[in-house]
């Protein structure tokens, strides 16, 4: 069966099973564009960018997988990494090399995703001077410089009927801070969305972001390497926050998870923290303890009068 | 006995004793400029800015001291705040008004002092165009964006013979990360300044920054408040770190200490924790953690053979 396993150099076009539909932010692969493609055996195959970003991903991935400073309990904040290879391009132009990754869904039969770019600043020292005031303009056009974080995509499920709720990316780039709380609320809380199939508070979503493995605990577990580690500086860098939108609806395990992506900006720590990057995950942090505290505050039944 | 109490509302030329000759940053009240005194009861005299700045730095100390929210626990790193006070300008030009604070040093012998300031963004997002280009360059062209802090100012008292070593300004401003290390570890390690009266490795300096009530810890203390506040945001703020270099040499207590000052860029926080100042000061507690480990390893006399 053909797929992008590390001995295969070459992918075809029909080897490459579909783009990723539940890719919420970044390049897409459609309407004939060079984007991520999902092979036959579920790799998510990335095109390189062609110029200095594409060489400094692989290289990230190349340093994070073989120094034994990141340990496992933080290496499975990252994407798995399947090495690159060449393959046919989404966009018809030909072979291409790519980087193949763990397709980070794959496991989730209704994914609901929030893509959050870390960072108040998502420039980087060394860059030129055009592309710090291109960033700059954006870092203080978005929440970026003010929450030290922006969304830059997320769909919700909100049941067989709705689907998905998967706002436009102009909408997104609009978000206030209080649109910002108020969307990592309904992320959690599918109640909130308006869908006639959800049952009004329920079930519990507060093991999402709360609980021994929810969303906030591997948040802080991440702070704490943050504080420590000075060999990657991640700037314009993201967090996914993941879970299953239809095993939360019935009960089951929604397998809450957080990831890392994009490292086309990583660059050598030097020995100093990452403090960009340490302060818009602390601020993360604090907005998603709010929307955890909101979110497991008292129902409004709870208020009705005995009968 | 004339002093800055508040119920009294001027101060003669005559009352105002002498300029902060420990002063390592900021404006200097020398050669007729305008700059802070210390009063007959040994207060810090601070004239007021005349822009909005000046009305900030009131605001702010009025807010710290009226919430319930800041703790004593947190109260006691800012100076003591006595009120406003319309004395003597230091410039001659009359009667000015002055904030008047606490002389963070008054108790220290020979006190050995660092000034930091915290952030690897200076400017604040309400700013002008030409403020933030200008504040930026400085950002780039110190250690403020690569590490998140960069020293303003420092003095440390080596010994009777040699005095304070106080390196300019000019000097400071070139600080690499290199130095910042370097001074670092020089500023509780008295015998690396090469003063003759200074014995080898003694006394052991480890209490300045570790043990129970060191910088460290208190540095500490102050990021637990910063990963939870979200009331101000101090931009363009400093940290002082403070110890006695004459107890100290004694082999008494340095009463090693932290202040913040400077507070004419605090704004509202709007509900958002300072992750601009949280990440610098994530950043400087992994500095001094290193200089301190540093500072704690084996001395060399260990390293000699037997007898």
């Amino acid at each position: 069966m053909p797929n992008c396993q590390p001995n295969k150099l070459f992918l075809t076009s029909q080897e490459i099973e579909q783009i990723q539909e539940h890719q919420v932010a970044g390049h897409l692969a459609l309407g004939g564009k060079l984007g991520p493609q999902i092979d036959e055996s579920g790799r998510f195959c990335k095109p390189l960018q062609e110029d200095e970003r594409g060489s400094r991903e692989v290289a990230f991935y190349e340093a994070l997988y073989s120094t034994s400073k990141v340990k496992k309990q933080i290496l499975r904040f990252f994407p798995v990494f399947y090495g690159t290879h060449i393959t046919e391009a989404s966009d018809g132009s030909g072979l291409h090399p790519h980087l193949v990754l763990q397709d980070v869904v794959s496991d989730y039969l209704k994914p609901c995703i929030m893509d959050i770019k870390i960072g108040s600043r998502t420039w980087y020292p060394q860059a030129s001077e055009d592309y710090v005031a291109k960033c700059l303009r954006k870092d203080r056009g978005t929440t970026s410089l003010s929450l030290g974080f922006r969304i830059s995509g997320l769909q919700i499920y909100r049941g067989k009927k709705s689907g998905y709720w998967k706002p436009d990316r102009k909408q997104i780039q609009k978000f206030t801070a209080d649109d910002v709380r108020s969307v990592l609320r309904k992320f959690v809380s599918s109640n909130q969305l308006g869908d006639s199939d959800c049952k009004p508070d329920s079930p519990p979503a507060c093991y999402i972001y709360g609980g021994f493995s929810g969303i906030f605990q591997q948040l802080l577990e991440l702070k704490s390497w943050f504080e420590d580690q000075t060999d990657f500086h991640f700037n314009s860098c993201s967090i996914l926050l993941i879970y299953d939108g239809e095993s939360e609806k019935n009960g089951g395990n929604p397998q809450s998870t957080i990831k890392l992506i994009d490292f086309a900006h990583v660059f050598d720590g030097n020995n100093v923290i990452d403090h960009n990057f340490l302060g818009g995950l602390s601020s993360l942090i604090k907005f998603i303890s709010e929307a955890s505290a909101t979110q497991l505050s008292k129902p409004k039944w709870l208020d009705a009068p005995a009968a």
